[in-house]
């Protein structure tokens, strides 16, 4: 046994792990955690979720694109009735695997990895809306048919504007906090995931401390498409006060489970911290 | 989205989900789930443990020898620092996983897979309690030196006996519960996985179900290796008083976690039974 670094483990190994981590870590008030199941939405489909989605993680570590790894782990992921589990993890855990795999896991190297999506990447992201329901906003004004909901009819449009996955992303990123982590070179990720690897306590712990401080530190996008942004700075607000006080921290758990308010984004954010700090060796 | 069969889903992939699923569900009285830890032994860990092992499954599933593919999985399970999280679970998956890749998962196709285990197999069984501490009871009186406890070092008196994988078991079937499964065709296993099957709700639920049904009908031989076989029927006759009464099952695991009562061999057959569960369909 070891509670050192984990040589057997590779990035595919450790983004499956890390998607386990996130839906374990309690409490990450307004998400499926393990004290908590939303009403049609279960922690075993989270458990089934990840391992449905672990082809796509090991096709990006082996070098397929970034946008068929993606739609693969969306495809497998969907292997349960409960439907959109992991969407925005997967969006950010696939381009961190490939930046792992090829030796290059920090803000810069993900910038690079991010540039060197293709047109055929972004087509593959939008099929991949064509497994799962995902709650997301509306298209930009000037771009009706580049509607995600469109799936793979959209297509010919992207192909049109030659968009590749990296453009698509920063046309979101001023109201999808996953987008913003693309074109940011995941700084919020990695700032994340050091006060993560700082912090002391079983991970699980430490991941909903980090949950909770990213969700102070910034509105969940989520929460902004789906009740505007007030709603979500308030949200904020909220998860700063009982960032120090578990007790508190549990009540607001159940107040967002009972008034539907789901920081899905900072959940999504959160898995990828977990990533991060299984990459650098994080203790288990 | 799908809640009817996974067809990508592959018993290597049943395997560690049903690990997961094993877990998080609650109450299993004694047993770490998705309410409780032991003290030096999390939830998390069991996670980690999981997809640790998974590359035993993959191994099994490919063809590789049954005593190989276990000793790789334990390996893998043991990059955490809790310790043996799911040895025995292991011992019950690795020859499932070998029966459904070949077309073969009834208790005559486990007869099969067991009669056809080697010297080789059982030599690999011993090299894996070299990588974790497992509880076992004292070998044989008529064979010290066929103590698990020395590993490797008991490799040479099993290839002067010709023990294969099949035999070691046998010889400890009268006081390990799966080692019992192996001689018997996972006759408990195949009828829980019925009962799971023709049961309703949540997985997690029903594999709670089945592990109460699985110790209230016969006494868990870790609890009689650790507390005597007086204790171990108590125990049972316990989960029988609480199998129809949720709440009670409940106060039934706190007591149990109290006084340091595990009845682990029936937490390895309930992730037996989630893995037969899930290869004949069981909805997520």
């Amino acid at each position: 046994m070891s509670d050192g670094p984990r040589p057997e483990m590779s990035p595919a190994d450790h983004a499956e792990l890390a998607l386990l981590l996130e839906v374990a870590s309690t409490p990450k008030p307004g998400n499926v955690d393990r004290k908590r199941d939303h009403e049609d939405l279960h922690f075993e489909q989270f458990l089934t979720g990840a391992v449905g989605a672990r082809p796509g993680f090991e096709q990006v570590e082996a070098g397929d694109p970034i946008g068929e790894a993606f739609e693969r782990g969306v495809r497998g992921m969907s292997q349960q009735s409960g439907g959109n589990t992991q969407f925005g993890c997967l969006l950010l855990l696939v381009p961190l695997v490939r930046a792992a795999a090829t030796d290059r896991l920090s803000p810069d190297g993900l910038r690079a990895v991010v540039s060197e999506t293709t047109v055929d990447d972004a087509a593959a992201f939008y099929r991949a809306f064509e497994h799962v329901d995902v709650a997301v906003g509306d298209p930009p004004e000037d771009a009706p048919n580049l509607d995600v909901r469109r799936g793979a009819d959209a297509v010919p449009a992207l192909r049109d504007r030659g968009l590749t996955l990296a453009d698509v992303m920063a046309t979101s990123a001023d109201r999808d906090g996953n987008a913003a982590e693309w074109t940011d070179g995941f700084e919020r990720t990695f700032a994340a995931a050091e006060a993560v690897l700082d912090d002391e306590g079983p991970v699980t712990d430490r991941l909903a401390r980090a949950f909770l401080d990213l969700l102070a530190e910034r509105p969940d996008t989520l929460v902004a498409t789906q009740h505007g942004e007030e709603r979500a700075r308030e949200v904020s607000r909220r998860a700063a006060e009982v960032r120090d006080d578990p007790a508190a921290a549990d009540q607001l758990a159940e107040e967002f489970l009972d008034n539907g308010i789901n920081p899905g984004t900072t959940a999504d954010l959160t898995a990828a911290t977990a990533f991060v700090a299984l990459e650098r060796g994080v203790s288990l």
